[in-house]
């Protein structure tokens, strides 16, 4: 993600970058804190604690130091998320990093991603955000893992509706990143009224920042991307571009057989690929995303100063023209 | 466990039961029900919060309603914990039931892990017991992982002390067991003079608990335990009648060749657990561990009703001829 649009948290960042070494280090451990220090180092793009920071700084009462606690636990909720989503993907590699599994084992990732979520949890507790923070952390925490269940029950399964799909996303980033406008700006002192929009704010990039994920696994070359074009048909994920290609392709039925096949070949998902970039699927995916990005601009609360307002309008501007 | 021990809390553990199945119960998927109520009603022996909801018992403003969640909590940490350690260690079987990776698979097991541990939080948080309850827990998450992390990493290495041995059982169990006293004696509004030697107690029975499982290890045969006897020894794990063993044992030479080797075969385990068993290192464990136990029933405070005194004597005396 482009730094340039945090320039107005680009110091808090680099003390969330400080805070989040600190969290991961064990005093008792030394490969804890190596295999902490690897995973918040690896380049993730802070969009989460930036989020927050935002929100924060939008309340009547902003104070960094009650702040970056809570953003530092927001990122270290994703990263341990992460981190067990490797184990359960196998995958070797993120952002050009080794996963915690393929540079150590699954024993160690399983291990540290447990870990990370108590020191978020921890970092809530020690901070005194109270129960409310902590328990919409919890139900986040519980939401990541139901979602990500429900995405797995519905693989190789087309029956679902639109209804279905936006269900799922939701609750694997959306909820995510209303939670952190919604925490940052209570934490801030933010009206609740302007704090209610910045919420929905966080949901509609959210939204739209997924849906963009979906898009982009259609739209891109494998080495855009990093990883084989069409890598969700292939995994038996049923994304927006697919199920609208479902719903209007003259070649309906093969993709039909196609997606819901758990036996499905490299030459099959490149098939069904080529039958969901025929159709208008990808543009009406792009146009989903796009309203809710619209949306997302038009609930920012007037109250937000020029600086914070021009921020979050840059977030969902380069979520619109995602290219990473 | 044998229940007679817990005929004073018999009705609580009873309610406990319940708020275990409706804790782990979605309501937004079937699946997340299906795995968590399979993994709460297999058979736990409930030690964890029979000790939280007999130090409740102990205070002065004891109430049923205000400790359920929070002893609901402490088995939700302590299953989680062992669902993902089930993961690590490919188990099949545990009290005789088959594991979440077994019935389902590592993704449904890892992210099922992750819920509870999410759940157990959001009970906390929910129950308003605050801060310093929640810091604890989260403390707890913690040790666990850094503790399997240290065992881990000290995998076939014998040139450890006892104080190793001691530092890391304390990380496995001791702390769990003393938390659970801790955290019950709080919140049923025990004095803190008091509440500290219940905490002791629990540390001590804890030690005790742990060394005693590492016995079992070493003196009962393969149909006793349900598992090959040194089972330790083979998978790399140094524990206290190995110890002491290498410090008396004529063949010290031999058994520090053989646990040390990660490519140990299943009769050099043999010959390891024969030479360990020629020396005194069981009767030294067990005399260790009933030093605790002596220690434990010592520091129960004087101010416990013989009912609930009674039932810790009793916990503490079952550990010592622990048969299960």
């Amino acid at each position: 993600m482009s730094n340039a649009m945090f320039d107005v948290i680009k110091g808090d960042l680099e003390q969330l970058e400080e805070q989040l070494i600190e969290a991961v280090s064990s005093p008792e451990d030394d490969l804890v804190t190596e295999v902490g220090t690897h995973l918040v180092t690896s380049g993730g793009k802070r969009i989460r604690p930036a989020l927050c920071l935002l929100a924060a700084h939008g309340g009547a009462s902003f104070s960094l130091a009650r702040t970056l606690p809570l953003a530092t636990a927001l990122e270290l909720i994703h990263t341990a998320s992460l981190v067990h989503d490797d184990v359960i993907d196998k995958a070797d590699t993120r952002r050009g990093a080794p996963t915690a599994n393929a540079k150590w084992d699954n024993k160690i990732a399983i291990l540290a991603g447990d870990y990370i979520f108590a020191r978020a949890f921890r970092l809530v507790a020690e901070n005194s955000y109270g129960d409310h923070v902590a328990n919409r952390l919890a139900q986040l925490v519980g939401n990541l893992s139901v979602g990500e269940i429900i995405q797995d029950k519905q693989m190789y399964k087309a029956e679902r509706d639109e209804k279905d799909y936006y269900d799922r996303i939701q609750k694997k980033t959306a909820d995510f990143l209303e939670i952190c406008c919604e925490l940052g700006a209570l934490v801030g002192g933010m009206e609740p009224q302007e704090a209610k929009c910045l919420a929905e704010y966080g949901h509609c990039i959210g939204m739209a920042f997924q849906i963009t994920d979906d898009l982009l696994d259609i739209l891109e070359t494998s080495e855009q991307i990093g990883k084989p074009a069409g890598n969700d048909i292939r995994q038996g994920i049923v994304t927006l571009p697919v199920l609208r290609a479902l719903s209007v392709s003259p070649a309906h039925d093969e993709l039909l057989a196609i997606v819901t096949d758990p036996g499905m070949t490299d030459e099959m998902a490149a098939r069904a690929l080529a039958i969901v970039r025929a159709t208008d699927g990808a543009d009406f995916a792009k146009a989903k995303a796009d309203a809710y990005l619209a949306r997302a601009k038009e609930v920012l609360p007037a109250a937000l100063s020029a600086e914070i307002r021009d921020a979050y309008v840059q977030v969902a501007d380069f979520i619109g023209q995602r290219d990473f």
